[in-house]
């Protein structure tokens, strides 16, 4: 009996001691807490005056006449400046571009940003990844589809197999477009369009959902916007193939940059890509092109009285939007890279 | 021409002098983040023992028979360890719950974790107010269609409103199961039911989405599906609306708590809320009977022929498994509470 009650004071003073260790651990985390918040604050005080005496400078000496060899050298070390705020640690202090109002309708008031500079690259390179992988989908789902169509459902596709493709579709926009806002978060260029792009991508997967396919009579007739519609897809897998093995090599420059902390290498970010983009560009305006054109077929299927469904006429509006788009905003890039 | 030269002069120097600056908030910023680090891994290094602590002697302590009177201290010594550890500035820093493979589909590898106890209560609190407002929403939107159906459209209900409600169904059960999983990423103890709970509903409405409404001979006749999904809506709003009360009267008490830092209050948690689980209870079970009814209801629909479609059999069975896992967790949940 004596050895028990032992055992039992043992158990109950532990548990004492294991109190006073989690109220000590306790005052540690509150204190490291806001000691942390404290610095971080003062960090972010720094980067931020820092950013704009950065731009302050940069506008000042546009309106003072500088000869043009002062300029270059000034324009140097205002971009060594830059490169140095948001390419290093510093980078997580900078003031962040808002969460927009597309995160916080889907996750609410919670923080993406990630205070770590290898951590962001990580989200980034997980985004090119994703990318990559759902681009080899997006030849397979519908070249599946039409082969099928020819081989075994005698030119008539059934509707099960179109609808998941379309909630694959959903899916697959909802995703990039929430993973977007997060690389946006974290510090991305990425212009506002390639994100709303696929906001009306979404809207377009969910409006197709609701599109009734089969219809007997005359399907091959009817289905005619379904068809157009996945050859489009397969060409769009081709341009994200080529887009994608362009922007991962991108990333693996500024990486290798980042590891080698060669601050001075000044423009040599897109070193070694150029190349790629002679090849991109094309195929991404005949892209575009064909992409406008599926667009009109579906209005002009439409008012043709072939398929009167409101859902044809929106998504040809939509299809044509964003081909225009797309297109004005890949001209607005490429003059951007030219000046450079 | 000399004070344009000194203007110049000064333009490069005071840039040059920026970059200096940022180079130094540079190393700042990569030393406090490394130290932050290092002290972070070791407080979560000690949460972790601490935890693995506690979880060890109740073990042990069930094992061996101590008298009722030193296990009651016991049990409160170690509740009290665990209230600190959870409840404080310490818990950013127990292991985390894994963020499973719904928040990766979605978002990829991003943490979303809040590192400090009064974020994360931000983040639940504006969850239970995203509750609320969709609650309105689940009881205007399915009245508002009901009541039209009887008053304007002749007993027929038009396809496109219904779609625009699937359409938000979609989204919000998708919001919902986002939010639920970064609360339990945030270390909440939502049972995981509750979100796969939300994976069915999405699916759900993902199919609901295909299912075509409108159907001329016998419409209201074949409309009788998704009647009965708007009525079992009406009530589910009704609930809702209940068991935010009460959420929302739980969370202030932990507020409340946590801010008076009154450890001691050991089983207060609950305190003031029981009268309401008495009535949220009953409302549940009723609920969740009319869940399974409607289920059963639309099974009926497609075996007897009256409407054949897939759609009908797969929310019919999703409707059941709900309603069973549902009330099954409930259950649980009582006889949890009823032990304590
Ligand atoms: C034109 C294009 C190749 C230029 O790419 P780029 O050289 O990376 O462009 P920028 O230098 O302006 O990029 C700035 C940032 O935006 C990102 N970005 C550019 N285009 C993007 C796109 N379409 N989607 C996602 N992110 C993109 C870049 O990765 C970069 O991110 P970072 O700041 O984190 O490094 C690219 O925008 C593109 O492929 N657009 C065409 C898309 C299209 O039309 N698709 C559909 C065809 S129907
Ligand atoms: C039964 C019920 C009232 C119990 O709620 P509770 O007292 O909060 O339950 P617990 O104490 O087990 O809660 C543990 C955690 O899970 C959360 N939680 C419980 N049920 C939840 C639910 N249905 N949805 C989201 N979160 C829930 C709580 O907020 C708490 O979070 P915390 O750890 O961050 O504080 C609640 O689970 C419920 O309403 N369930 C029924 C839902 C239902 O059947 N709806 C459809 C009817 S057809």
């Amino acid at each position: 009996a004596a050895g028990q009650n032992l055992g039992e004071r043992d158990f109950v003073e532990e548990a004492s001691r294991i109190v006073e260790q989690a109220k000590e651990l306790q005052d540690a985390a509150a204190s490291l807490i806001s000691r942390t918040t404290r610095e971080e604050d003062s960090l972010r005080q720094k980067a931020k005056s820092l950013d704009s005496f950065v731009q302050g400078l940069r506008s000042a000496a546009r309106k003072s006449k500088l000869d043009p060899n002062q300029a270059e050298r000034l324009e140097e070390e205002l971009y060594k400046a830059s490169y140095v705020l948001s390419e290093g640690d510093a980078a997580a202090f900078l003031p962040s571009k808002s969460h927009g109002g597309f995160l916080r309708m889907f996750l609410g008031p919670v923080n993406v940003r990630a205070n770590r500079k290898d951590v962001q690259l990580k989200v980034k390179e997980e985004y090119n990844s994703f990318r990559d992988r759902t681009a080899y989908l997006f030849l397979l789902f519908p070249s599946v589809l039409l082969g099928l169509r020819s081989w075994m459902w005698d030119g008539c596709l059934p509707a099960l197999p179109v609808q998941l493709y379309q909630a694959w579709l959903l899916y697959l926009y909802t995703g990039l477009a929430l993973r977007e806002n997060i690389l946006r978060a974290n510090g991305s260029d990425i212009r506002p369009w390639w994100i709303r792009h696929h906001y009306c991508a979404m809207a377009m997967a969910l409006i197709s959902l609701t599109w009734e396919i089969e219809r007997e009579p005359n399907c091959s007739q009817k289905q005619r916007g379904v068809q157009l519609f996945l050859n489009w897809a397969i060409m769009q897998g081709v341009a994200m193939l080529l887009q994608n093995r362009y922007q991962r090599q991108r990333l693996y420059t500024r990486i290798a940059l980042g590891k080698a902390r060669r601050m001075d290498v000044v423009w040599g970010e897109t070193a070694g890509v150029d190349g790629q983009l002679l090849l991109l560009f094309p195929v991404l305006f005949i892209l575009q092109g064909f992409e406008a054109y599926v667009g009109v077929l579906l209005l002009k299927t439409a008012f043709l009285g072939v398929v009167s469904e409101w859902q044809v006429v929106t998504c040809g509006i939509l299809l044509i939007i964003m081909a225009v788009g797309n297109f004005a905003n890949t001209v607005q890039t490429l003059v951007t890279k030219s000046r450079v």
